[in-house]
């Protein structure tokens, strides 16, 4: 039996759903138990208590039409709804509502990619295609395009790029959101618009122009409840010659302002354009067997100093930070790039540089596998060896939830964030999994992103536990200025609380549009902290 | 005497002056008609006709608290307001409002170069300030990045950027609105948000990363009426080592296609960065003596064929096409990508190439004189030469107005477009100024614009005329798709109702939002076919 909306009466709520299977078809709602708890966020941080948020039902459509039939049914009988593109942001709350008893509206069925341009260069898709789907088109028609690539790659580019998803290829197109152009949404009262070019109804344009004329509304239906999106066009990098890549060492703790000064100057101005990666070699890497000596330095009270550390690093004729960078381009140029950024970086004393893997597009198979696939344009599941069962790990986990905290591109903000992050997780027993020094990751061209994962453990005092210091380090890190880009639902009220300027004037904001676009309050209740004017009384 | 916005009681009005002048100063109150008239369109299409809209008074606040003083008081008087920055938009409307009787919200003295960071590489400026300030404030500082410029430079990188504006250097920088990150906007009510990372107190990286956590909603600020923008951050390039500049000719008609597709490839790829520019050299340039061959064929009944064209071009030795490439960057990367872009183009049959200016940065003052400044990063007025007595311009004009159509990037989307624009001027009678075979700008990445300029006259007769075959070309042209994506007041309601998918959906969209935020419609109401709710029950 489903889990009944509260606030809902049984009959309306049986009504919605013989509604919702006339509008969609019956074997396209789900409301028996097996078919709910797929639903179910397979890495909820309240794995197997009574606060998991869990979902009574879900319902399918395969069309646009459909999408605002289901809409309207949903306002008629005020039953919580929450969409969904492939479901699957693991570690950001996967297919799971904010508010328990929603109904899922699953766009899984809207797969059609519905164009991809290689000319212009763009592709025009519906929320359930997936990365491995649009891949897959891509490469059966041979079209000379390199697709940007999220881990892992059967998430959605639409629900990607909703949730500020972000990719591993050339800067402008690793921001998935920023490189989108043009949505169909279906609106809380299923009414439908396009927007830019797409409200033209003759225009050629709605994936090369985006703005349209008048208010540019998109980012409104992204990390929101304001909307359902149901197509979306997305520029791609046309396919390029070949890929480069290469490593600058150096040898101090401090040289990692100048590393970042040089690095920002590269990327800014194109002269790098794939995904940069910085690294603390001096450390050995995740699969280096541990050393003892600098076990011994590391575990003194008050750990190693960087001048011991840097010592360490010459005797052992490691660096101290390194950063690998990615070209893609046709070959003499991205020589002439690499030349470039190796004199740039060889104004840091005792720099050292090494080339990396080189290939042409298309790869071969052979070169494919060997290759990081997400940088050559392949969509991969690699990435959940993290926390696996494997023998670098002891402890594999049953999941994770990600901590991911912007911050300033300069050296010293990284310094500063990893004794702020240190400090926190010593205080609050948060046990944050990236080594000694953590470094940020470079998806966001113009800002940092720290990206701790939280294993969570089938002991629900784990967990609870875990909850809590979690919610103590996005307070701690806010005192700092460093606030979250993304976080689960169970964490979407804490995060959006450090939001807090003029007494959370852009909450109310979001609250006052809120209010006048879902007036029953029906669309992803609570998402990014937005709750239905009823819901927000009642929780003040 | 003010002109009274209607439906305002003069009691009314006169008393929210005096607050307006108790909160900002009496003497930044301007009310006489001397004044007032300052914030008239100088290139109205209803140049000193009874229709013109005209302001009531202006008001200049100093700083973000008066705006809101401001916002309330008009609030409780309900007085019409009409921000503006620097008020130089002309040719899309100037400093006037789309209602006669606004009062001008003029930012003006809020010209304030709050932060430039060129290790970061952004700008954290106030309304007032213009393209001139900017490069002033970077340039006395010798801060170390290149400024991306509008024609003209007296303008307002916010105003700019809010009105979909764009630039001439680097793809990502051209398009003003995109490279924006973080504002700070009084809403209607007189409420203060700031957007992304400027709503949480501490953080250091407003200018850096633009989402927040939630709804992005900066987008709405935009050729809107939702708010008043007080503070706004821009992404600036790094200062580049170079420039150089390079053009390709082409011999056919038909080789516009391959022309276009690789311009595309190019740019979408980042191989060329700067701003091209297509040409028809066949035509002999603007400035070119005008030929007696050339005219005898142009002007046979139906026109010169291609075949003739082509033959006469190359008897003259001319290209049919041209395309001009700009490049930014470190010399040697720079000439590997002009050398690039030059083996793609030779696969057109008969390209050739030549040469350009190139530069070292920073240019010595000869240079800058010598360059086409506003690609080299230093702002310029030169491009009122447009229009202005001169020895190539039997006919000056009193101004113009800007119509400007997108269209798709693709050499027979261009060929499509002449043929419509050219017949639809011989239809409407609408003289448009570019030559026999108008090309589009390329000042967005993945765009076209046509821009032609539709001279203003001193006789009110042409004016009429020409307003209405405006009015007749915005609909032939959207009826083969191709609409514009910014146009003056005079024009705003016309160019909206194009944008007619689903009976209208998105301008309702839009009008749900306005009556939520601004319930007493004080706000720039009409600015892009929203006007407040009492006015469109009246205009329906």
């Amino acid at each position: 039996m489903p889990k009944l909306p509260a606030g809902l009466r049984a009959n309306d709520f049986g009504e919605a759903i013989r509604q919702f299977e006339a509008a969609v078809g019956k074997q396209w709602v789900f409301t028996s138990d097996e078919d709910v708890a797929l639903y179910r966020d397979s890495y909820s941080v309240f794995l197997g208590e009574p606060e998991e948020i869990v979902a009574s039902a879900a319902v399918a459509p395969d069309t646009v039409e459909q999408v605002q039939k289901v809409m309207k049914i949903a306002n008629t009988f005020k039953v919580p709804m929450f969409p969904i593109s492939t479901g699957k942001n693991l570690g950001y709350g996967g297919s799971a509502p904010n508010l328990s008893g929603s109904v899922v509206l699953d766009l899984k069925r809207m797969n059609r990619v519905l164009e991809v341009d290689d000319k212009r260069h763009f592709a025009l898709v519906e929320p359930g295609v997936s990365y491995f789907d649009l891949y897959r088109y891509v490469h059966e028609r041979g079209l000379k395009v390199l697709l940007d690539l999220p881990d892992p790659g059967w998430g959605s580019p639409v629900g990607n790029s909703l949730d500020h998803g972000v990719g591993y290829s050339t800067g402008e197109m690793r921001d998935h959101f920023a490189s989108h152009c043009g949505m169909e949404v279906v609106l809380p009262n299923g009414e439908l618009i396009r927007t830019g070019m797409g409200a033209v109804p003759n225009a050629k344009t709605w994936q090369d122009y985006r703005y349209g004329a008048g208010p540019y509304v998109d980012g409104m239906f992204s990390q929101s409840n304001f909307g359902v999106v149901t197509k979306m066009g997305f520029w791609l990098n046309p396919l390029p010659d070949a890929y480069l890549s290469g490593t600058v060492t150096v040898p101090k703790h401090q040289d990692l302002v100048p590393l970042v000064d040089i690095l920002n100057y590269l990327e800014n101005s194109g002269i790098t354009n794939g995904m940069p990666q910085l690294g603390s070699p001096i450390f050995g890497g995740p699969f280096a067997p541990p050393d003892p000596e600098l076990g011994a330095m590391m575990s003194k009270p008050g750990g190693a100093t960087p001048a011991e550390l840097e010592a360490y690093g010459a005797r052992k004729g490691r660096g101290y930070w390194s950063c690998g960078l990615q070209f893609y381009g046709p070959e003499k140029v991205i020589a002439a790039q690499w030349e470039h950024a190796r004199e740039k970086f060889s104004s840091i004393p005792g720099a050292k540089f090494q080339d990396g893997p080189s290939y042409k597009f298309p790869l071969t198979p052979e070169q494919i596998e060997k290759s990081h696939k997400v940088t050559v344009g392949v969509p991969d599941l690699s990435i959940f060896m993290i926390g696996a069962r494997s023998p670098f790990n002891a402890n594999p986990s049953h999941g994770h939830v990600w901590f991911s905290p912007i911050v300033p591109r300069t050296g010293q903000a990284i310094l500063d964030a990893q004794k702020v992050f240190t400090d926190a997780a010593g205080e609050t027993g948060l046990p944050l999994l990236n080594g000694p020094a953590p470094l940020p990751a470079t998806y966001y061209k113009r800002a940092f992103i720290f990206i701790f994962g939280i294993m969570v453990s089938t002991d629900p005092s784990v967990n609870k536990k875990n909850r809590e210091a979690f919610r103590n380090v996005i307070k701690i890190a806010a005192e700092k200025g460093f606030v979250e880009y993304r976080t689960p639902p169970a964490f979407q009220d804490d995060v959006v609380a450090t939001y807090s300027f003029n007494n959370h004037s852009l909450l109310r904001f979001h609250e006052t549009i809120k209010d006048a676009i879902d007036p029953n309050g029906i669309l992803a209740a609570g998402r990014y902290g937005i709750w239905p004017k009823a819901m927000r009384a009642k929780k003040a």
